[in-house]
């Protein structure tokens, strides 16, 4: 099996490499992932960003076989190699490790909280013996989706295994950055993989080998990566015009969800949505049958609704109709409660319900976190002197580590522009 | 309006080309073009290739503006200045010129041959009163939709307009080959598009300025672009996965055609898919509610009819479970009928149904066809000697001007790749 | 004139951006930049790193020339058009700005204390009217060589230019980032110049319009500017083999202007060489013929001297064998006088003059100094409230403002490597 | 031995790679390269352009080492393993290829035409026992500078080898045309050296394995190879700049050689220089002392010759005043010689010596040559059906096989231009 890749060129899953993986991508599990668009509803603020989880997930399966190329000759060389059931169930791993993704992104996690978290919808959709995925596993070898399961939620005898599918530089993270920078235009993610790679270097631990970097020249990379995390908040994920579309599509299932509470269910609504709106288990299969064309149809439907607010809402979604956003980063967090409230004033005032059309967004990642137990971090090795944790040896990565990046926002209807504009001047020091 | 792009980098449709270009792009018919994928089935073969003709009408316009930005002082310079009209025509054009494109790139016109091709369903969408994109035009001004519409189809007094809209160098081969490079992962469609727009030039011309090409700088930049046109035909377009998916969802399409003429609609066909498959004229409503989400679901859902044909053709749709292919590249032509007859006894024997599991396959295209009315070519100019035209001008275009790239190949099941192989190897001349 | 360039691609010196430059780079003066190459002796570490001042200078007047582009219309609506003058000015001052660069990179100026500093002899080869580009300056506006001398030095009426030529974001550190960036193979120091241009500002100031960028656009353009400052220090300018590689040299030059205030000129040294090594004026003409190619004819001369410590450091240099290093990073800088002494006796005790073969050797740099006058600073403007200064609006540039980066090293031959490793380990804390 | 280069990105000479290239790297011979520019005065025409031989070999060894990481496992597959010798062998033979070639490109040799051809000279370096390479090679095992000259002539017992080295699709042409496109900002060299490398195949021979490409992915990467070379000469080496800075400095040297034989050395002029001139042999040392910082000395000082021609063309070399040039493309080759003679009596004149100041210059490559004996040509492996030749299997390289490109120019002074286009009007047929 032999693909090209906008993002990794090349991508051949070939002798060692295609023992698993090619049956595995066509199962109608993995299939189902083309039709989840990985930045969600980004892309109506990126038009070129329609790329597919399913895409991504090709992308880490080799982002991991080229760090198993580089990293299974240092282990053998420590006396520690990787088994050849090692091999694959990393690779299944991380082909696997978004497989239980919901449609439109987190987005469709965070509206129905009774839901699942989608990692927990993965270890389903890999446990359990229906799906496709779990027999093309268990085919290989009848322990391999438990196995495969826990090394998705970062759970390995090898902990270099476990950090590589799932830590602060794992293989989802090395894909996403590159392919969400890639497809939406910014450049900010685009950090030097190869680099990466062949600064990689191990270091010896009680537990195994350890993952580490060679110092002199790795460094760099390694900065390149956190600052590209970094940068494709900033840019991308924060994004006004993301935030804005995520809350209009947030509004629009907070108001089906609250019709249905009531009792209505508006028609053409998927009965697994319907479901989940009324707090009800659904079934693995069920939540499978959910993906960016069902969400999207339901959407389009509900513009007919009698509800004038979901109807509403339907259609900004339909229309690109976003909400509007003002930011708070020059005015103290104390306020932001008092705010929210004038905010609330002003878009009643104007004839909206501000259950649904107003909010306080804050978005808030740490672009690098120390670990907490010194060992689990990520250390620099050097030729003549000892090894050091990164946070210490990087200039740049000290300066922010543990420091939070966070963007408050207003975000309200455009016709209450002006309006929200005088209230934040108000509240701005004397100039 | 600024976005980023993937291929072009920063877009911007500001003051000249912001006049009508963001209210088009947030009109219904252009957003269904989110819906409808570039390049058809071609990301089976290609899974990156996920970007849809509404990125490319995108692309397509921010060449026109570019275009317009290297044309519009020479042609000023030369006395027949571009007007404000023209400008917004051609920037229309540009971003509509798939506007009615259906499904499934251009298959879906392929298989119900009494539809109309996707240009009369494009003119009808700009023409019909009831679109947005009517509106949003005669809005501008009352005659805008249909000088619009002429534009669209390469009619216009100024030939040098007409030829950017439709001609051997449009902005739609500009920027769908670089497109369709950068998502495949190929790298073959990557012509210089910066140094071809720049080495653009005017020559006199009985009806106005006309085309041409500065000779010493431009001619490579000229080259590059045919070379890469054949280059994406031989590795994207014909690709034999590309052809095999094709097949299999053709097929799939005649089977439900034959099953609704013989008066059985299977479940979950679209309405407007049955009266098309029943010859029926449809409205352009309902034509321009069919997309790739649509045209799936009822693939998805023919998996579970009653006929073992349907059922079975869509289920290897679902699966990617494609045709196989066998190159004739080698054998000559003239055996072509003779092999197919082959093929269909080969097919036949195997319990397959020849006219749905059995096609010879022939993929043509001129990758330079020289123009039959000389003064429509694109010629290119020297500082001290007389202009040529580019067929005359170039090494390599003289060397592949009006001959066709042909590729030729057998499709059929995998489970008779044996017989097959048996059957062309007696064909081939001795050894 | 137009040229095409690794960086840039095409350069076009045309139009109004041709009325002086082609003239300019014609000149001897321009013409020995050719024969000095930007990097100095890094290309011993960085062997693509061959490219001259030349192209430097040509790289510096196309981000001119972009610069005004970018800027001249906001200033004409802002009511502060930038002359004709202006603009010729600015960009003959971003083409010279490095007219009197010395050979060896800075390298040249340190060892010959007594020495102008390279600027000083920009100005000298600006104001010489001796000089071809004096003639070809004065040739366009008898006062242009004072006016584009004070100007290279960031004096001019319009603090705009001013800093566009030298100030923190100018166009001698856009164009190097890139340039040493692409040539040396790294790919830390490509920031997004596009970018960068496209969301410059102005803001209005007492003393006329000021250098600002749009906030929610711009930000990640300029931190990915001062990021790729800091990655080219850290890898390139500040990496152990560029210093070692400028150490030998320094050495080489140390000994040779001993030798010379002892009363003897080795064999091979240029003229102007002897002079400076006597701490005598020399002529601009006389300064001016000394280039790469002379200083390596030197020293190539000196491998026969006669005192072998000369003739042993020439070799070196000849051969590539460079001196090696120690990090002190992790080592109390406090400890570092002492550590010097502790290497010059280990390197005496091998039997090498400590005074040419043992240095402590600090590289320092920060990478973003907030500016004392904050009005000097850049700005960050924001569409609906007030502007911030750039270091309170990134939250990365907050973080490394004001700190310096610094790399301490023992520098020393090979042969005393292990004894310095030894003596380093019983410096560091107790492991 | 890990360096960065802006063509491959990294390099690394280590484990099997780093037995004899980084001894070799080191040696004088191979330092004096990075004194000799790769594309000689062409890159007075494009001034990126000052990428020296040195880089050129460490990018071929590069290249090298990345061919025998692809081949080898298929040879040993094959039965016909290659041995570390032969490893060994190809990547010197690789690096060492243009050992002796003379300053400013290839205009050196054509000058005095008594002199060895560069590749004598790389003979003679290598097998001279007092050269440093010679050393190092004789030091890895005696017998192989022997067989290291002979493989880089193309001589070698596993043809693979051997055309690796030195045939149509040689790691020479693989690193210079993508080196040379890089570098002079044109990309057309930009050909996919990793798909190329990725689809190379073996096929059976009765002298070994032989070179082959996979048909269904190899094909578009062979034909870009070729296509890339016939870009690169048309744009770079046959632009009219680089034959016109060529014309300059052959005239220059000319009328060097000239006033030699005549009797009189003008001041300034190497020895060897002069030795050459007289036709008489030179010592291998002599010859190496040659480099583009001697030759461009030597230029310099004959400025100031008494000899007005000499003078006069040495001055215009310095001061890049090249001749101009008239394309002959549109008309009759046989008029060549009369036009020539026209061109002479136009010259002659204005007061120019027709001898040095007027050319007819004819440029002519093969983009493609069939070899004439089958077997030594590049096969098209396929799956399921025979092999066929390159020229055979591919669509474009069967229609530029075997014929010429040819550029055909008169060269002259700037002041004769208006006479000249006169006088080529005049042979135009009638328009």
């Amino acid at each position: 099996m032999i693909l090209r890749d906008p993002v990794h060129g090349v991508v051949s899953f070939e002798g060692e490499n295609g023992r698993v993986l090619p049956r595995l991508i066509d199962t109608v599990e993995m299939q189902r992932l083309r039709r989840v668009r990985a930045l969600g509803v980004a892309s109506m603020a990126f038009p070129g960003a329609e790329h597919s989880r399913f895409a991504h997930a090709i992308g880490a399966a080799q982002v991991m076989a080229r760090f198993l190329a580089r990293v299974e000759p240092l282990a053998a060389a420590m006396g520690s190699p990787l088994s050849a059931v090692d091999h694959d169930d990393a690779l299944a791993a991380a082909l696997l490790h978004d497989l239980g993704h919901g449609p439109l992104s987190h987005l469709f996690e965070e509206v129905f909280p009774g839901m699942h978290a989608h990692e927990l919808w993965t270890s389903a959709a890999i446990l359990d013996p229906d799906t496709e995925v779990h027999r093309a596993l268990a085919a290989a070898e009848p322990e391999m989706p438990s196995r495969v399961e826990r090394l998705v939620h970062g759970v390995h005898p090898m902990p270099l295994l476990a950090r590589a599918v799932s830590g602060m530089l794992d293989v989802d993270r090395c894909d996403y950055l590159l392919r969400d920078s890639h497809m939406t235009g910014t450049r900010y993610g685009l950090f030097d993989l190869d680099w990466l790679l062949r600064s990689l270097a191990l270091e010896h631990d009680d537990r195994g080998p350890r993952l580490a970097v060679e110092g002199s020249k790795g460094l760099p990379a390694v900065e390149g990566f956190f600052l590209a995390r970094l940068f494709m908040y900033q840019q991308v994920y924060f994004h006004k015009a993301t935030r804005a579309a995520e809350s209009v599509l947030r509004s629009t299932f907070r108001r089906l969800a609250d019709l249905v509470a009531d009792g209505r269910v508006p028609a053409g609504t998927p009965e697994p949505i319907a479901m989940l709106a009324r707090g009800e288990r659904i079934s693995t299969q069920a939540y499978l049958s959910l993906d960016d064309n069902a969400l999207w149809r339901a959407v389009d439907a509900w513009r007919d609704d009698r509800d004038d607010t979901l109807a509403g809402l339907a259609e900004r979604c339909g229309r690109r109709d976003l909400f509007k956003t003002a930011s708070l980063d020059d005015i103290d967090p104390e306020l932001d409660a008092s705010i929210q409230q004038e905010l609330e004033a002003i878009v009643e005032a104007h004839g909206y319900d501000p259950r649904y059309f107003a909010a306080l967004d804050v978005a808030e990642v740490m672009p690098f976190e120390a670990p907490r137990i010194p060992e689990e971090g990520l250390r620099v090795v050097h030729a003549h002197r000892p090894a050091q944790a990164l946070e210490h040896a990087s200039f740049i990565i000290a300066r922010i580590a543990d420091t939070s990046f966070v963007r408050r926002r207003l975000v309200f209807p455009a016709a209450v522009r002006e309006a929200v504009t005088e209230m934040l001047e108000a509240q701005r020091p004397g100039r």
